[in-house]
């Protein structure tokens, strides 16, 4: 979840000035609606050191009424504290109705710092875990909304903030032989709040990662999350008869051009190199050398017994089905089997949404390649409105825990999604209409969904930073050029197993 | 949870044959509802060997249509089965919409037989549980109502089984000397069973635990509860208008007056033995020196930095407020506080049902006593419609939580339940109303809480049984006797330190 991140991008000064004042009268705006309608609300704040949580903090709370919140920051327990369960003192900080209250530093602190400092048992860590789960379920049930914001900074960024601070007389203090040893660390605590991540982004408490190298970039999109998590709240708690009218909308500050999401938006997409290519002969060579040593794989996973899946998401025409042919052109067909996954047919909305992946899981030894899958949930049936949204929103974590399960089970798991930009995009879909015997693969609805394009990939945004995990990551494929694709995906495949076989 | 229930309940011929009829085609005609509404039912049994599971299957699935619903019993897995993730074999088995599974044996066994069995490493029960949970909410979201019914026999019982079995020359075959020696293990079964039960008993999966040894009265309480589940979701299928314009409703079978609840209600009560006394000089000397005792206790805890809870709970005029007196008798007040709980305030209602609980813990060595408690919720809440069914569902789990993160702290966590008969509540009522000092002790309220005392006991009963757990399991305080009350509670509070200090 957090290596996927860009943390290069920004915003221009001149652009926030232009932003920042309506966006925060905005925020202004619904916390005293919040406040009226006794919504108690909670934020809370964790990231790297010198990620900048006391900033960022200063820059939400400035538009707010001060008499509305209160923010805590989070120390080493007290006497008092330490003597008493684990989160009896975030117990006693919980707001009351139509109060706020901020937190610096939080319960996460121990399955990330305290895990990595005072090498906690995973027995521990784990209890944990659970309770925070069942915390954070209660507040969630009590009404109580939560907002998680983990800020991030890389290993560099954060030794560059280290030496400015203690370039400075006034803030020397700061930084301690800790700090650094932490920036030599950075590693060991990024894997952990990795796992903290994956295992506490949870339907009724889901973390909002923040890139935060750049402060105004971060400003204005932990302010556009809290607003928009408000809103929604704030629209939920209204009569069905305020729904059926709506009252005079609060004016929307940001526009919602798809030229501003390009400024404000993630893009986890953006970074790929879409240039990348190879030549006809390179490609020739290469992809029949690894399609034979992938039959050579497949032969291995077969008598080890390990079960395979790979996953094929990506744009229309992206090329999904050509990169398939060629990942099994040299395989035994006995030993996989390939599921295009369509929308579910009557028997299959009968039952959970996962049943139709499940029962297809290959068995051991085994290898299953999914020409779209489960990701459908969260990316077409969010986009369509085919399922609600808390359906989709719930989707994530199940989708993890069935990923997770797999592995366990002692899966090998690999997730490809092929990129193309939208130029080429439209250029495979003409050349398809022109071509008579490939005609059939472009209807109307493919033209339907390339104009809903920064719908789909704000999902696809979405999905890959949520459910890029440790155990089962994603892996973006440059596929503006064929060849490249189709011989990176055949040595992703094999790679994975170099460990294993 | 197991070890509190009352195996020697049962239903008498008679009374059965008049309420079978009924109450079968009651079960047959909501089959058939929940078929054209498409509401998928899946109900599985677990239990002891020999606790009847076929029997009792038959016993339930006979009035059924037998188009509607599919039988499987589950085996150690077949070779396909093996190959693939635990879970596999039970997601291809999820009954589609309108369609019911019911299930002999399940996911369950792992947690327990195989546990036992197999000496599975706690790394892999975790797993399972964790698995399990996601399951089972999966399906609750999906919209499929599922059913978990517990058999309990006692080991006494099951080694008659199996000698009867091993008698018949047709069924003979059926015992192994693995049955045996699961007899002979039974306590250990017993354990895991009870550990299963407390991990897996969810707000939106709860097990309904079943006393099997007579089988009529296993036969009526699963048909029972399986109507009871079936009959509130059909229910809350209803659209506004139909709720508000009830059609007339399907007829009531099982009269629902108190005698009546006597005879098929569970009464984990009736058995606490409320002619146990104590003489005058007796209850006097033994007071005093466990009085004394306790203070030893007290002081030990505090050098330990070992925290108490003891919660007090019970009918009204059971004699909670003078136990609390004698318990603390001689205690120094500084190491102990008396925390009494009535109806929340503005500014707890405003919080999390457990957040005016969790700050009222006691630190490290301290003791903190509840007078009445979280308990109020499935009680008095649940009973009078303080808080949703929802809200007190949710409850048991939530309660087993806290307690746990206590326990895992390492706190002594101590529930007594005051017991006396309707009879001796009246006889203090009235003596509280003629004896002028204690007049105030006597409200309107107390009659009508009185006069719901059946509603109250079966809100008890399931509270005694869902919340007695392996860590902080309750104790029933007979109590007719307020002087035998006072020394069980005394000494159920110094035997509790025993093995710690």
């Amino acid at each position: 979840m957090l290596k996927e991140l860009d943390l290069s991008l920004k915003i221009e000064k001149e652009i926030f000035k232009g932003i920042y004042p309506d966006l925060s009268g905005h925020l202004a705006e619904l916390q005293r609606h919040c406040r009226e309608k006794g919504i108690a609300q909670l934020i809370l704040f964790e990231g790297m050191s010198a990620s900048g949580k006391g900033t960022l903090i200063n820059r939400l709370i400035q538009p707010l009424d001060p008499r509305g919140f209160k923010v805590f920051t989070i120390k080493p327990p007290n006497e008092e504290e330490a003597l008493r369960p684990y989160l009896w003192r975030y117990w006693i900080k919980i707001p009351s109705a139509g109060r706020m209250a901020v937190l610096d530093r939080s319960w996460y602190q121990r399955l990330w710092v305290e895990k990595v400092e005072q090498k906690l048992s995973p027995h521990l860590i784990h209890q944990t875990v659970l309770e925070i789960n069942s915390f954070e379920k209660q507040l969630r049930d009590a009404g109580i909304v939560l907002i998680k914001f983990w800020l991030q900074i890389d290993k560099k960024e954060q030794r560059k903030r280290f030496k400015i601070l203690e370039s400075h007389p006034q803030t020397r203090w700061r930084i301690t032989s800790q700090d650094w040893q932490r920036n030599k660390d950075y590693n060991r605590y990024l894997k952990a709040a990795e796992e903290m991540l994956q295992d506490t982004d949870t339907g009724y408490a889901p973390w909002h990662i923040i890139e935060a190298v750049d402060e105004r970039w971060a400003t204005v999109k932990i302010i556009q999350k809290t607003v928009s998590v408000w809103e929604n709240v704030l629209e939920s708690q209204k009569s069905p008869v305020e729904k059926s009218n709506p009252a005079p909308k609060t004016k929307t500050v940001i526009p919602k051009t798809e030229k501003k999401k390009e400024e404000t938006g993630s893009s986890l997409l953006s970074r790929a190199d879409l240039s990348l290519k190879l030549e006809k002969k390179e490609y020739q060579d290469t992809l029949s050398r690894y399609q034979k040593e992938l039959r050579e794989v497949e032969y291995d996973l077969y008598r080890k017994r390990i079960p395979m899946v790979i996953v094929f998401e990506g744009w229309d025409a992206a090329g999904k089905g050509g990169n398939i042919r060629r990942l099994t052109y040299e395989l035994d067909p006995r030993g996989y089997e390939v599921v295009p996954v369509a929308a579910p047919t009557e028997q299959e909305k009968a039952r959970p949404y996962l049943w139709r992946f499940w029962i297809r899981m290959p068995k051991a030894g085994h290898i299953t390649i999914f020409d779209r899958s489960w990701y459908g949930r969260v990316m077409v049936e969010r986009v369509e409105g085919f399922c609600s949204e808390e359906e989709w929103n719930r989707a994530y974590r199940e989708i993890r825990e069935m990923e997770q399960q797999l592995i366990s089970f002692g899966t090998i798991v690999l997730k490809f999604w092929l990129h193309i930009s939208k130029e080429e995009q439209l250029k495979r879909f003409k050349a398809r209409e022109d071509n008579p015997l490939k005609q059939w693969k472009i209807t109307r609805e493919d033209w339907r969904n390339r104009e809903k394009w920064p719908l789909y990939r704000d999902a696809v945004e979405e999905m890959l930073l949520r459910t890029s995990t440790t155990y089962a990551p994603w892996t973006v494929v440059e596929a503006e050029d064929k060849y490249y694709a189709r011989v990176k995906v055949l040595k992703t495949v094999i790679d994975s197993t170099r460990n294993i076989l």
